[in-house]
Order: C-alpha cells, then sequence, then structure tokens
C-alpha cells in the first residue's frame, strides 16, 4: 500500500510543508529511513538526522524550527510520537484485516462454520463443529479442538492450543504457545501411595476483550467453566488453574500463578511471579505486589505485599527492620549484659 | 453414539425411573441441557431445574424425594454427582479410544514403527526411527524426534515436542505445549569471559502412568538420562533441568522448579513456585510448601517453607514473629533508655 | 556413517591397541553397547564391563592398566570422558550439517530467500521477505513472521514462533516452543476502568551466539528493539519484556522474569525465578541469587540475595537472625520483666 503526504496529513490531523504528493509504502527510523519511508523526529537529540535523512515524509512537532533547509516532506502535528505510532497501529491493523482467506495445507473440518473474512495460516487445524465468527484471525500451527466457539474478530496467534470446548469471546487476542483448556491438575490419592486422574470435564471461557501473552497456560474446570471476564489482560507465562474466575479488567502480569477454584475480583492488579492459593476470594480493585504469596482472601482494595503476603504499608515496614535484625540481635545482648551487671550492682 | 436410560442405568449401577428407552446422545448442566441430553442433580439448591429441564434423562441421588411431577426420565444411584463424572470420563475415553488412523498431511518417517489403533494428528512428525505401541493418541502439531520410544496408551496432546533418544513408558499423558528432552543449559566459562556449549548428550525417560501438565521443560541429561519415575504428576509451566531424578507418585505443583542433578524421592508432595537447588536430595515423603526456595537436601518425610526454606513448623513461628518487627525493635529501644535511666539513677 | 578406530584415534588424539580396522556406527554405554559401537571408560567402577563389553571399540584412559583381555579395540586418550564427549558431540554437529534441503509440506512465502544448506522441517512456516542466512536448520512446527532475518548456523528447534520484523544473529540456538517477539504487556488504563492496548511496534533482536532454551518468551518492543546480546545464555521458560536490554554473555536461569526496559549489563549471572522490576540498570558482572526480586538498580559486580534484594552478605546475616526471631522475642520480654523487677526493686 502506498500513502501520499497529503493523505497521511489527513490521517494523523496535520499540516504537510513541502511535496504533497510524496509517497510512502513503508516506516523507518530517521537515521534509517529509505526513500519511500515514513519516519517521525520527536526527541531533538535526533534533530540532526532530519536534514540527511533518507526517507520521503517526516513526521515532526508543530514547534520545531529548522535550523537547515530539509529534503523530506514534512508534516507537522501536535505531538509526533504519539501521532507516528497511531499511524504505524492503524497500518498494522489494516495488514491484519487484510489477512484472509486459507492458506494450504490447513485441516478443517467439514461440520465447522465460518463467518467472513477469516484467515486460516497454513497447519492451523480446526476440529468438528467449531464455529468461528467473523473476521477472525487463526495464524498458523494453531490447534482448535472439537466444539470450540471464537467470536468476531478475535486474534489467535501462531501455535496457540485451545482444547475441546472452550469459548472465546469477540475481540479476543491470545499470544503464541499458550495452551487453553488443558486437564486442571486434579488426583485422587488412592490407599497404595498412587493417584487416579480426576477427569476435568468443563472447559474455559475467555470473554470479550480478553488479552492473554504468549506460553501462559489456562486450565479447563473439572465441571463447569474456568472463566476469564470481559477486559482481563494476561501477560506471558501465567498459570491459571482449574475452576479459577478472573473478574473484568484485571491485570495480571508475567509468571503469576492462580490455584484452583480460587475468585479473582475486578480491576485487580496483580504484579509478576505472584502465587495465591485455591480456594479463597480476592476482593475488587485488590493491588498485589510482585513476587507474592496470598494465602487467604483478600478485602476489596486491600494492598499486599510479601511472602506470605500482608499489609503492603506494614510488610514494608517489616521488611525494612528485617535488614536490621543483626543489629538488633546484638542491642538484646548488650541489654542483657547490662541487666546482669545492674543486678549484680545492686 | 446414543445411549438408553437402561443402558445408562447399567453402566452407573442405578435404577430407572420412567421411561427406559429414552435416548441420549450428550450431556448438559440441568439448568442449560437440551432433549436428547443427560444431566445430573446432586446439590439440592438447583432442585427446582429438575421439573423444568429439556435433558431426556437426569441422574438423581437415591434419597431425592420429588415434590411436583417430572417430565425426564430418572436414575437412582447413591451418589449422582460421581455417578455423572464417571459416565462422562469413560465417554471421553471411548471418544479418544475412537480416535485412530492418521489424519493428512502428517509426516511419518518410513522408517518409524507403530503398533494397533495409532491416531497421528495433522501436522504431527514422528522421525527416524520412532517406535510407538499400541492405541497412543498423537494429537495434532506434535513432533516426536529420531530414534524415541513410546509405550502403549500414551496420549500426546497438541503441539508437545519430544527431543531425539528420549522414551516414554505406558499410559502417560502429556500436555500440549510442553518440551521433552530439550538441552540443559550447561556451558563452560572460558578465560575471555564467553561460554562454550557443553554438549548435552543423554536424554529423558518418562516412566509409566506420568503425567505431565502443558508448556512444562524437561531437559535432556548431558550424559545418562533426567528420570521421571512411574506415576509422578507434574503441572503446567514446571521446570526440570538436565540430570534431575524425580521419584514415584512424588508430585509437582505448577511453576516449580528443579535445578541440575537432583534426586528427589518418592512420593514427595511439592507445592507450586517452588525453586529447588542443583545436586541435592530431597528424600522419600518430603512435603516442599509453595513458593519454597530449598538449598540443602531434605530428610524423608521432612516439611518446610520459605525462601530459603527450613522446618515448617518454626518457619512459621519466625514469619509471625516478623510482622511484629517494629514493635519489637521499638521494645529495644524502651528498654535501651530505661537501662540508661537505671544506670545513672542509680 | 562408519568410522574406523584408527580414524576415531586421529580425531580423538589418541593411540589404538588392537584392530585399527574395527568399524563403529553408533554410540553406547559400556555396559550395553553392541557390536558395531562405540563405549568409553572413565570411571575406574566400571571396569568389569570392559572385559565383557560387545563394543567394538572402547575410549580409555592412557593410565588403565587391563587385569585380563580385552576382546575390544581400546583407544587410549589422556581423558577417556572428555575425548568420548567430544566425538559424540562432532557426531551430532556432522548430523546436524548433514540436515539440508526442505521437507514436505512446508509453507515457504515466494519472497523469502534462503543461502546454503538450509534445513526446513517439514509444518515450517516462512513468510515474506524473511532473508535465511547459510547453513541455518529450521525445525518441524517452526513459525517465521514476515521481515524476519536469520544469520548463518542459527538453529531454531521445533514449534520456535518468531513474529514478524525481528532480527536472529550467527549462530543463534533457540529451544522448542520458544516465542521471540510477541506483543508487550502494555495497556494505557482508560477513565471507566477499561484499558487500551498500546501497539507493540518494535522488534527483538538476538546476536550472535545467543542461546535461548525452551518455552521462554521474548516481547518486541513498544518502538526499538528488546536487546539481547552476543553470546547471552537464556534457560527455559524465562520472560523478557518490551524493551529490554541483556548485555553479552550474561547467563539468565530458568524461569526468572525481567520486567520492560530494564537494562542488564554484561557478563551478568542471575539464578532461577528471579524477578527484576521494570526501568532499572543492573551493573555488569553483577550476581542474582536464585529467587531473588530485584528492586532498585545495581552497580557493577554488586552480589545480592532475597525479595526484595540487597547485599548478599548482608543479607544472608539477617536470613540467619531471623530464623532466631522466635528466641529473640522471648529474650526481649524476659528484659522487660527483668527492667521492671530492678525499677520496682529501686
Amino acid at each position: 500500500m502506498t500513502f501520499s503526504a497529503a493523505t497521511i496529513a489527513q490521517l494523523a490531523g496535520g499540516r504537510v510543508e513541502g511535496n504533497a504528493q510524496a509517497a510512502v509504502s513503508g516506516f523507518g527510523k530517521i537515521e534509517e529511513a529509505q526513500a519511500g519511508q515514513l519516519a517521525f523526529l520527536a526527541n531533538p537529540k535526533y534533530e540532526e538526522y532530519l536534514y540527511t535523512t533518507q526517507a520521503s515524509v517526516v513526521i515532526v512537532n508543530e514547534s520545531l524550527e529548522l535550523k537547515q533547509a530539509v529534503q523530506a516532506t514534512l508534516i507537522r502535528v501536535p505531538d509526533a510520537y504519539s501521532a507516528f505510532a497511531a499511524l504505524l497501529s492503524q497500518y498494522e491493523a489494516m495488514q491484519r484485516q487484510m489477512l484472509s482467506g486459507r492458506e494450504e495445507p490447513s485441516f478443517v473440518h467439514d461440520t465447522a462454520t465460518m463467518g467472513n473474512d477469516v484467515y486460516i495460516g497454513a497447519f492451523a487445524y480446526i476440529g468438528k463443529n467449531v464455529r468461528i465468527g467473523n473476521n477472525v484471525k487463526i495464524y498458523p500451527q494453531v490447534f482448535i479442538g472439537d466444539d470450540v466457539t471464537i467470536g468476531d474478530n478475535t486474534v489467535l496467534n501462531p501455535g496457540v492450543k485451545v482444547y475441546h470446548r472452550c469459548v472465546l469471546g469477540k475481540n479476543v487476542i491470545v499470544h503464541a504457545g499458550t495452551v487453553i483448556g488443558s486437564d486442571g491438575f486434579g488426583f485422587a490419592p488412592q490407599a497404595d501411595g498412587t493417584f487416579k486422574k480426576v477427569p476435568q470435564m468443563g472447559n474455559v471461557v475467555l470473554e470479550d476483550d480478553v488479552e492473554v501473552g504468549s506460553n501462559s497456560t489456562i486450565d479447563r474446570a473439572t465441571i463447569g467453566s474456568t472463566m476469564v471476564h470481559a477486559g482481563a489482560k494476561i501477560d506471558n507465562l501465567v498459570q491459571i488453574a482449574h475452576n479459577v474466575e478472573i473478574g473484568s479488567h484485571t491485570v495480571i502480569a508475567a509468571q503469576t500463578g492462580i490455584s484452583g477454584s480460587t475468585k479473582v475480583g475486578k480491576g485487580v492488579m496483580i504484579g509478576g511471579q505472584v502465587g495465591i492459593v485455591g480456594h479463597i476470594k480476592i476482593g475488587d480493585g485488590a493491588k498485589i505486589n510482585a513476587q507474592s504469596g496470598v494465602s487467604k482472601s483478600l478485602d476489596n482494595g486491600k494492598a499486599v505485599t510479601g511472602s506470605p503476603a500482608y499489609d503492603y504499608t506494614s510488610a514494608l515496614r517489616s521488611q525494612a527492620v528485617s535488614r536490621r535484625l543483626p543489629e538488633l540481635e546484638k542491642k538484646v545482648k548488650e541489654l542483657e549484659a547490662a541487666i546482669a551487671a545492674l543486678k549484680a550492682g545492686g
């Protein structure tokens, strides 16, 4: 796709300075860009490159005062960085939108149905009775098990695996390698010390606007559904166990693990590498600091840190003292000696 | 597959109440089930749905006393939940059992051999000299490297990767995305600050009845075998380093990591997000609490918590005091002042 | 491939004792090896097997004194274990070197270019404008997005996913299931409590000689590049967030996570399950103990442990006292009583 400076100015809400017909078909950094590319200048320390860049069009701040002549066509906007970012984002969305049709070889069961403008990448596998909405993008090497439902505009990146009977809403994004719906970790101990697998018969539901990072794992429920409510955002390498419920617009950073049947409220912020035990309740709006170990239910809005986690402010105070423990122990010994001396003296 | 109420009652060891010829071909929750589906009622709080459900057959507790007329055929059993779970589990096992044959395209090297009733999903890759037993189910997008051996009834879920020369026993289950046999993390520091890769020449052995969750990693031994003994159960996102040995019927929760050459005994229980250093020995029946950091060998039956981990009961006591550290420090200061006053007074 | 004892002796810098024409085509442990295999004896406790082994050729230490007659041809070298390891390593490298050509079905876009001796495994996907160097080995089920560049001799193991526009140098090794270039975790909070995705427009650069383990995740930069400099070694299940920079020859053990925009220096050693917050700087040669939580920048050469992490030696001292906290608290209570008694007595 090729765009003229005039078109870009219109998209970015800016003003052209130079040749409005200058055409670009790609993006570059100002110091590396080639003819036919669009660049931007936001940070004054890169200004020197403006006078030597090969870029055909450069987005600059409204306020920029030129110190030399410039070959490139300029587009002046209030905030060059934001304007450039927005354009690049629109461009990637357009490219994704254009992804459509089925690459071969791919495997789509006869009984699967799909909407308009769906993309099925090569080596993707779509099982029996799968229902796929409009404008869904299924990248190469994705696996979708039998009886899965996927809503409009959802994007499954390369190698995502969705086990049978799971349900994904609209506008969901799942990154590469993530597994949705594998068996929960349930084993009944037997008298002889062995374990018997408890069948995991439920599924996973990801509601609308959920995003899940790469190589995360969300296990299917033993019975019923492991639920991730609308708008929740989950990072890479996160573990969500069976029968967990994650509230709307809750954010979970990388490498956190949430044990079975725990209910996390709405708008909760969970840092990286947090562990949460099973069968507890985390209140709406709670904040859990990175690497915390949460072993008890938390009230709405509660902030905690530490392992085991407790009140954030108190925990920080205790952590500060814990660094002075050797001195504290020494002082106590001195006090013992002083008292012994006082007693002897008395 | 369609089953009559009479057949289901026989499978479940129950008694039909109503039309014994009522037929079902699927499962549903009592509040959502359609005609032709089987549901169950275990929890009394859902009893109202029994009188309105569309399900054709409902499994109920022996002891249930009806308050109204019921359209569905009932099957009375001692424990409705267990009976339903067992039926669903049998049904899924039957469905898996019926998976057989080779989907195309798949890649099977000429020199690979396989038993009866094997399923090879589309986009699966089977390397040279691979030996596959009877009734093995290899889902789509699985990779099996050269010279791998896989025992009867083993199930490899979508996208599992097994490197060359690894050995998997019978009745093993590996969930999606897990990697068996990647190189151990071995690098010899060089005089110039760089690292030289130490060749990882061994393999991984998973004995019979081992289950491994999704996106876990088990590295091949430097020489010899990384061993997971019979019946061990490993959750999602677990890291098992090179030359580790995991004892029979040991259970390892999600996101735990075990460093190189450590030997874990039999029947050990390891919580989530535990870290265990290399080259130590964890005794049979030890219990390691979630998020512990184990830096020393543990005796048989030992229970530990904390990072660094030590005796469970002592550690809990210290954790309790650590929350009172600011008060403790304040008291010591007061004592110092009191003694100074006493001295001055004396 | 078959090798004579004479050839092996030459490769290993050793001396043949017995039939120099004895031929081997594989490797075995001395106690299990078959005719036509090469074994080694390094540990004296296995010496008995030397006299009964079926191996055709055995590598032994220069210094070994035979106690009985030996059927196998011996090759005497200064260090039998090292010599055997080196030979096995050379053999695996030769086998990998021989992997070449394109297995079908695979997907290679018309606009992709590649050097000599490239291997493309079945079900691998190579996008638009991908540039692949000489002798690159791309195993089955790998995904390489549009506009990716891959240098000579790089190995991508099964199922690796490389998103669009990432750059991999020469001699890079990436293990199975690892994801390079997924979106960074960036969401702008909105007034209504929802989150808006921040477009992740940058890429990931892995320089020459980098090795990354299995199922790790390295996110693309928001703008610019997430950088892993030459010779860095990264283990399994590691999370590298957007815009992070990892210095040359830094080593990162399994399950560690590094948050956005943090810069890690050269030659840093990071243990397993470490968490590092965003936007800080870790100095060259720093050492971070396993399970540490690093919340502040570290000077060059600094060693830390704990969560939150601080000076290694001080932290160990505090940890030691923390185990005696219950006794310390008890002592302080006794001192309070003693002082009260003194006061009363005075």
